[in-house]
Parts: C-alpha cells; structure tokens; sequence
C-alpha cells in the first residue's frame, strides 16, 4: 500500500502551491488526513450525529456504538488490556497534564524527584516543572550524550528511590530520538516511580505496546497519525486510574451528584466530562484502521529507509548540520538541521517559494534548543506519502537557497 | 431560511428510522449540522490542513488564517471586545472547569460564597462543589419559583458581600427557563462578585451579547449551535483573563521555557496548551456563519412559535406533566415532561419505534430532577430544523405510547 497510489488518498497533497507541486515535510507537527478519515467524520455527521451515552434513541445509540467503537480500536492499536484504560482527551499535551494535575498532584511531595530529559517537547516538561515548584518537588533532567541519544548508565544515575515520576518522549520531536522507553521503565520500577511516556512522535511511527513497555501512562495525538484534530489519548493503568481524581466535572462523568457531594462514573467515563469530540474520536479509528492496514511494520521500514536517503543527500550539502543521532536505526523519520550562514526562518520561506513545507522554529523544546546551541532550525519530517522524490525537491531546495542566500550576503 | 428548504442542508434529517422518517428532537443534547459545516471542514482538511502558529510555509500561514479568523467570528457573534477574550476549550464542560481552576482556585477562599441555582446542569455545579470543599467555602443555592423561573428578590437574598463567584445558565436545559442575566449580573457586580454564564443552551439560541450582559465569563458548546463536537469556547473579560494562570501547560502557550521556569504566551493563547481542535473551530466558524445568515432573532421566533405550539398540543394529553414556565417568552425551545403510569425511559423507546427521537433520563441535572421530585423525565427540545409537522408526529406518538401502555399495564 505504501507505493505512489498512497498519494491518492490524501487530496491535500495533489494541489500547487506557489506554483509548484507541494511537497509537504511537516508531518511531525501534524499529518494529513487520508480519505478514508474524511469519510468516516462525514459518514458521522451524515447518519448518526447524536450525543453519547445519554439517548435512549436509535441515532444516540449509533453514536455511541461508534465512539466506544473507535475506544477498542485504540485498546487493540496500542494492545491495553482494557478499555478502562484509554480515555479520550483533546490531544497529547491534554493527556500530559492530566496525569500531571492528578496523578502528579496526589503522588509527589516535598523532596520527592520528578525525572525527564533535555529532549522533551514542553508539553512533556512544563506540566512537571510547575508540578515540582507547587510540590517543592525537585525536577532532574538527564544529560544527553552528543549524539543526542541517552544513555542507559546516565539514566539509572539520575533514577533514585526518591523518584516518583520518571516522563519521557518515545521519540523525539527534534532529534529523532527513538528511547528505550522498556529498558528505562523497568529502571523507574525498580525503584517504585511510574514511567510516563509522551508517545506523540512515537506511536503514529512505530508499534507501540503498553503491556510490553508496561509503562504506567502513554499520551499520544490522533492528529499526528492521520487523525481528526481536537483528539488524542490518555492511556493508563487502570490501578492507577481507579486512584486518580478527575480534575473535569461534568457530564458523562458522574455517578451521583448530590448538593454538596458527588461520585464518579466507573473508568474510563470518569475522566471524560462533558460532550466528547465524538466525530474526532470515530475519526483516529478510522485512522488507526488506515494505518493498520498498512502494516506499522512497513511504516517503519518506509521512514527508515526515507530517512537514510534524506540523510544520505543532505549531509553532501556543504555548510549543513544535522542534529541528533547518525544512525537511522537509532531514529524516526525526521531531520533536523541549519544551514551555515542562513537562518532557518529564512530557509523555511525560501524554500516554501518552491512549494516545500518545513518548519523552523525552537520546535516547543526551548532546553534542547540551548543544549544544540541554537536558538532555531528547520526539521522535515517524514510520513507515509512521502517518497524519495519529496527528498529529491528537498536537496534541490537547499541547494537554491544556499546560492540564494550566499549572493545576498555578499 | 427557515422554510422546508432549510431541511435540505442537513443531511442526517433526511433518513428513515425504524421505517419512519426521523423526526429529531433532541437538538439540546447536540444539533445537526448543515452541509455548510461539513464542507467548510472538509475544505480544510483538503486544501490547508497544517499546524497552526508555528509554520512559515504556505498550509501553515492558511492554517492559522483560518482558525484565527474562527476566533474572530466567535468574537462578533457574542460581541466581545476583542479577540483576546475568546478562548477555545473543549465545550462548556471544559471552559467552566477552566475556570473554577483558574480563576476560582486563585479567588475563593475560606468562608467565601459561591451563588448557584437549582437549575444547573452538572457541569455548571459541580466544578463549583468541588471548589468550595477545597476552599472550604459555602456552596449557596439560589431557590426556584413553583413554576421553575428565578425570583430577582430570591436572588437579591443569596448574593452577599461574601460572595465571590455567581455561576447560572442563560437558560435551562430541562425547564427551558431563560434566566434574566445582565439583572443577575448587576446585582453580583454590586456585590464584587463575578458572574459566569453557563451558555450552553442560550448562546445557540438567542443572542448573547456579552457587553450587553456584562458578564465576567460566558461558557458554551459548538456542537449545540451546528458546529462540529470537540470544541467550545470560553469567554472571559481581559482583566480576568491577564491574571489567571494557565492550567495546561504545552506548546502554543509559552513565551519563554527556562529549565525551572517559564513565562506564558499573550491571550488568548495562553489558555491554548498543544495543538487544538483546528477543523473545529472553523467548522464553528462556518457555523455561526450559518446561523447569522438565519438571524437570531428569527431563530428565537421560530423556536418559540414552535414551543407555544408543542406547549398547546402536549397540555391536550391527559396525564401529561410539563416542567417550567408556563409563558413561551420565558422558555427556549425544549419541553421536558412525564406521562402519567409511563417510565420516561419506555417512553422514549417507544417514540424511537417511530421514529421520533426524545432524550429520557436526569438530563445531568440531577439536584434540579429532586427538587421536581422525579427520578427522570422526558425531553423533546427543537431548533431551527424542526417545524410543527414534528410536534405533530410527537404528539401521535405521546397518543400512541399511553394507549399502549395503559393496555399493558391493564
């Protein structure tokens, strides 16, 4: 399925832009959407469009075999054992903060070490910074090695029996960084932290297994895997959901509501007050149907070797610097780069002119910029649709602007 | 527009249930939507679907055009002062979760009051609950008249000079009632207190026009007012909004990110923690486009006309009960009700069976459903699609149903 017909599903990409052919290489911000996604949000609105769980009416209860529906897709995508486990939130930064806001906020004292790392997106740092400055809780970031990978000794130094939480992304959103999300959440078990794992640039990639991980939370974002925007996942171990407050009162999510006291709906409803985004959630089931008919297997076999390509071709560019680790094994499909004497801005808009799409910019990883020592680069990011042709309209796009910009600064 | 043609743009309309056509009356739980919101999503996802802010190429500037320009429709249509008012959540759900979080947690303390009525829906009372048992603040609840509307000198009473925070609907999602807002609002502000408007079911309904008002905060749902699910808006004054604290922490939302501190992003976008819900709030957008195109003053005529059709039809039943005002110019465009010897759930079952969709159940008000002092009701609520011929087949329905369970029950 991955061969030039996989284009046609995606409308988006068959249009010019500024009078060129769009090659699109910010899948890492967010994906397209393939027709099959489109259908089924349109299919929704068209045949069943009704609220959740409330009706007692015919289009209420296929709106609501639908969205439960879309639940076990998820359930069987990332193998939880239940679907207790799989709440459905706004996206991955939703998902980070509500494990934060209640898990965090019931679970870590004063004295008490939250662990991430340089890499993290800020969506996987500022919920446990600020965790750490109300809790007088101390945060500890683990040191990258040059290549931007981490290391397994530098990790279990910095995981100690005062760690509660340990947080880290299963790849990396700037360097490409795929972790050993296993090995490092048997080391936050062995001294009794929970493994948070922030799956937003991992779980569209690769094949992503809670039970075999057996990490304690997973987030991740429909949006970035050929899903509808406005939904994503909160994954949790149902022993510590059944524990965890909500921090959202509503609909949906009560049991009993007295004036002055209320109780909780049974997981997952718990967590979900007020009207989902029920169109989004049958959306990333379809876009997980889409995906899975693919094959995650061949999904990463078709990055990798994307990857190794853009690699290849781009490292012959005089002046280029690539960040993070060189061996494509070791990563996701995205590169990340600056071109001596060009800002990445600048870069970005030239390339634009000739209907490349990357982005530039401190990519939400403001620590990882100052560890590169940059305050910005560009990243083009790689995805199901894209072949070695997009890669090709890269090089040559980098090559323009590298004349270009060379005749200016002149 | 609102004529036989109007049912033209809703596609779902136009179907058989259970070998009848659909007659959907369950618009209070979530509306219809027209094509012209399915294809303004579908556009997007078709032509410039990208991240939003963070582009410099092509997709992203239109990306970010688009949804900015959402913001600024939602901005006219409740008549905000500025865009940086207008913040998009979830649903009404989530915007007065944010605010009980924010600015609740930062405001009320010990011995604080907080004004609520009987009328709420949960999502307008427990987040206030749950407030005042952290605080350890008197939770007060303003008294209904019999016939289900507020009493200014009832409400005058409540409001004292410790109170911090008024929270009501616009109007009622079970009695209909249309609350007297700007009133309200003038008694709390002579108190110092705020005013939060529960709008879920008012916004879509009449115009709301929050100078007008005066109101501090306004919350309500997109897929009450023919946008998609999945996404909301929270209206809050700009004083209000510059000295809350975010509580979602992520892209988007930042201005600077040290390791141990961070400084937060301008408004509105400081309470826009990751990617949000881009497709719906342009589906909103294309959404109030729609229903300006109507005239909310239109819809409140058609909805009441309706209403006081349904109220005559419906009284005719013998054993029937219908909940609030009695006077339509009181009433938005919803009739709960009982039908003596029927359990409101058959009910609805058995209007399903022709068809005829109704909500049965505690409509997520369940303080409201003890002071009625019923367990459950029945609910048929209208909008702009609906006509007298529905009232017609509900009302055959109402007959049919009693005649069948009164042989039942025999």
């Amino acid at each position: 399925m991955i061969n030039e017909d996989i284009r046609s599903y995606f409308p988006v990409l068959n249009q010019e832009v500024n009078g060129q052919p769009l090659v699109y290489l910010d899948s890492a911000a967010t994906t397209q959407k393939p027709i099959q996604v489109l259908e089924a949000v349109k299919r929704y609105y068209e045949y069943e469009n009704s609220n959740v769980h409330r009706g007692v009416h015919t289009l209420g209860n296929r709106a609501t075999d639908s969205y439960e529906g879309a639940r076990e897709k998820v359930r069987k995508f990332i193998n939880a054992k239940s679907t207790e486990e799989i709440i459905f939130t706004r996206g991955t930064t939703e998902s980070l903060n509500m494990i934060a806001a209640s898990y965090g906020r019931e679970n870590v004292g004063e004295g008490d070490e939250i662990v991430i790392t340089y890499m993290e997106h800020h969506s996987n740092l500022i919920p446990w910074q600020q965790l750490a400055k109300e809790k007088n809780a101390t945060l500890k970031y683990v040191e990258l090695n040059p290549d931007g990978t981490l290391s397994m000794d530098t990790v279990k130094e910095a995981i100690t029996d005062r760690t509660k939480i340990v947080a880290m992304s299963s790849a990396s959103n700037v360097l490409g960084t795929i972790n050993p999300i296993k090995e490092i959440t048997a080391v936050a078990h062995s001294h009794g932290a929970v493994m948070v794992v922030d799956g937003a640039q991992g779980v569209p990639h690769f094949k992503t297994d809670v039970q075999d991980l057996d990490c304690d939370f997973l987030a991740f974002s429909g949006h970035k895997m050929c899903g509808p925007t406005g939904i994503g996942v909160l994954y949790g171990k149902k022993e510590h959901l059944e524990n965890m407050t909500p921090i959202s009162f509503g609909g949906e999510m009560i049991s009993t509501v007295d004036l002055y006291e209320s109780t909780w709906a049974d997981l997952p409803w718990k967590f979900e007050g007020g009207t989902p985004n029920i169109a989004g959630a049958i959306g990333l089931g379809a876009a997980i149907d889409f995906l899975e008919e693919i094959g995650m297997d061949r999904i990463v076999e078709h990055e990798r070797r994307l990857t190794q390509y853009a690699f290849e071709q781009m490292a012959k560019i005089e002046g280029i610097s690539i960040y993070g680790p060189t061996d494509p094994a070791k990563r996701s499909g995205l590169i990340t780069f600056n071109l001596e004497g060009v800002h990445p801005h600048d870069l970005a808009t030239a390339l634009d002119m000739e209907g490349i799409a990357v982005r530039a910019g401190h990519h939400c990883a403001q620590p990882l910029m100052r560890w590169l020592s940059c305050a910005a680069t560009a990243r083009a990011s790689f995805y199901i649709y894209n072949n070695e042709e997009d890669i090709d309209r890269l090089v040559e796009g980098l090559r323009n602007a590298k004349e270009y910009f060379a005749d200016v600064n002149e």
